[in-house]
């Protein structure tokens, strides 16, 4: 049950740091961009391609709930899943762990495809066809 | 009705805009950081202050809603409102709006009161008090 | 003697900071990239326009020495100057001031003038009349 | 002849790019950071162990030269070595090459060793001499 699972490491550098000695939370925001770009190159799908052949992929909704923080030089774990609630829309869940697995952070982003022109448009059919693949929809 | 609306406005940073050439979401999560410092402002409280008197307040939960992008250069103004579910947790909720009042995003950030050792504690009588005052709450 | 000076004023945001407790020193990149395109507005030139007529200005080389660290929302006042060591260069130095106008910092950010192609070019001649009478070589 | 060099390898993210399209010169400082942690690590020495021992290594002088721009989702190599000035200070050189070894940049960034208090101190004779045999003064 469930969809494919993606999984990406870091570890927290030194400027996503704050006074708080600890990891900022917009820091996690971009973890999950990276995550989700990763995910697709394990699709065999390059975001830069996507974006060369006119497709772009901005967010349309976020959101985290924080759990544990995380310090400088510490490791994390995301595990991503993905969704596609319509054609032109993907949401990818993502949860932050530590490296006992201890979940530190839960959150999605959605992110709507649109054309270069900005207007909404269909996933192409064949990354489409991977995507529900790996989606919770192709359970 | 509702309790006392902050304005806080800013304007996209270079730094601040991707290869799409709008602003990255991202950035969003730090311009709500700086209107609820600055709200405390308004309030004569210095988070700077709060925290050297042992008080920290870091971000539980956050989500947005992105309508429509910003680019390079644009001025961009965040009404802010602020809630308290509870005697250690504050909610501050945003709209991002153009200079002609148009809606950008919508967002809210819950943080929680931390004393120095982390752990949770109530917000000081005296900032409690004028938080109420000037919160949904407070209607 | 000298060229004219522009003035422009920062606050140490929080997500600036780092686990330090100062400001990271990337931020002081961001903040002289703030201040070169608020002295070219001051010039009554907008970056933005620059770049939509295909005038590209990406930095070729840059250099900061650290005096004294801020700290979070601390503000700040960068003094800059510009030269110009050829048509299609420009050079801004800035000074790093507290409020009390002790040095904080100096640093010189140089970026070239390329064309939408990526190639070096010529500023447009009424801009260059008006950064050479603003510039140290307008002396 | 020359010292140890450490290697350190990235890739552009995508909140790293600007509006120009091309990754933002202030990630360049941002690298050479990860850059010098990951060689002390090589070093068998933590960067956060450091800290937590009391000794604080911020940035005292950097600069950087830019030849090449990096896109999304490009590689790149760092190739650093380090110098000792003196006992209480540290250079690291870094050359920033794409995967074909084509030179992208060239920087330097010193940092102060501190004591907790913000004061100068020597490094401790064990890191001393580490440092020293790698560095282009072990040569």
């Amino acid at each position: 049950m469930g969809g494919r699972e993606f999984v990406h490491e870091g570890r927290v550098r030194y400027v996503e740091t704050d006074a708080m000695g600890v990891a900022h939370h917009s820091a996690y925001l971009v973890w999950m961009e990276e995550a989700r770009i990763a995910a697709l190159r394990d699709l065999g799908r390059s975001y830069r391609e996507l974006e060369a052949s006119g497709i772009m992929m901005p967010v349309v909704e976020c959101g985290i709930r924080f759990k544990r923080s995380l310090r400088f030089d510490d490791l994390f774990r995301l595990r991503t899943t993905m969704e596609l609630p319509s054609p032109s829309r993907i949401c990818f869940r993502s949860r932050f762990l530590d490296v006992g697995e201890a979940l530190l952070a839960e959150g999605e982003v959605t992110v709507a495809v649109l054309d270069a022109g900005g207007r909404p448009r269909r996933l192409p059919d064949d990354l489409l066809k991977v995507l529900r693949s790996a989606s919770e929809a192709g359970k």
